[in-house]
């Protein structure tokens, strides 16, 4: 109902820049039920394609799934997205090979995928929505369970499915520094 | 030389706002010369450590190497990184398996290790730096030769390598936004 932008007015004393967003970023299973609009679910689509991906190939696609019979049936045939009735939208990533002789045929959209994954999970954060990565690849299960929901081509394999809503506040951000695993100029 | 704070007072016509930053990020792989402070490396480390990983594993780790001569034989021995002496700073984010019998075995530190990278890119970018990911992984040769190099053990996997540095303005972010590749509700 409420845009980003009049989001970012009356959320003013909460800091929407770069580092404070990844710092404060959490997985949020825990949601209130207020609808997202279109509108933020289409800004979070723009952050994911913005991401970058080997030789600029961007091989991905997205479902954004907002129907609640739809997200009952996903929660429902899947072991980890309960909680996406109450979130109340969801986005799958999907990606494809790109075969190329360029790297010895090596494919990167896995990686490519994740990047777009971290970009909708900052994005949201930053606009005051909550949401989580919940992994579909690498589990052939999930996968052609949304496949055959969805009606996703053969060639297309979802990724990840990530549940978004508003967040109750229950999930904070953890602590996760660690600089014993940093090493300098040497292992 | 100069840290964050001092380039986020210097810079203020620039954003550093999540959203802002996610689409005016651009691989770099021109660089002035000019040095990258450690505390500046530190923080670009600090954002890499608050990725979501699965089962909050965090399978990582880091070698930061500012030090010319490995900066150089890195850039001799690998196909991708001939820009490493003139960033004057490169970050290889490792990562390593982690058996669970809790989801059949199977492994996401590839997934993380990318959540990971992209918040480097992402931090370096707001922090008025430049940085492009280059992918070590999934390539053998590129990842003995790493881990030969810097006397990583066996069992931890160099995954991708990010050149750092203070960006020349050469390079502009790209318009990847594509509304085709959108689907509402089903494929």
């Amino acid at each position: 109902m409420f845009g980003y932008f009049y989001k970012k007015i009356i959320m003013s004393t909460k800091s929407d820049s770069l580092l404070d967003v990844i710092f404060t970023r959490k997985s949020v299973r825990s949601y209130t039920g207020e609808v997202v609009s279109k509108q933020d679910l289409d800004m979070l689509l723009k952050a994911a394609m913005a991401a970058p991906s080997g030789r600029n190939q961007q091989p991905w696609a997205f479902i954004a799934v907002t129907n609640p019979d739809t997200l009952k049936q996903l929660a429902d045939g899947l072991p980890f997205a309960k909680m996406l009735p109450a979130a109340g939208s969801g986005i799958i990533i999907c990606g494809y090979s790109v075969p190329s002789t360029r790297s010895g045929g090596k494919d990167l959209w896995e990686q490519d995928c994740s990047a777009a994954t971290e970009n909708i999970l900052l994005a949201a954060e930053a606009m005051g929505l909550g949401a989580v990565w919940t992994a579909v690849h690498p589990y052939p299960d999930r996968q052609d369970f949304i496949r055959n929901m969805l009606g996703i081509p053969s060639h297309i394999y979802p990724f990840s499915l990530i549940p978004v809503g508003y967040p109750t506040g229950a999930e904070q951000p953890k602590e996760k520094y660690d600089p014993g695993i940093v090493h300098w100029e040497q292992w």
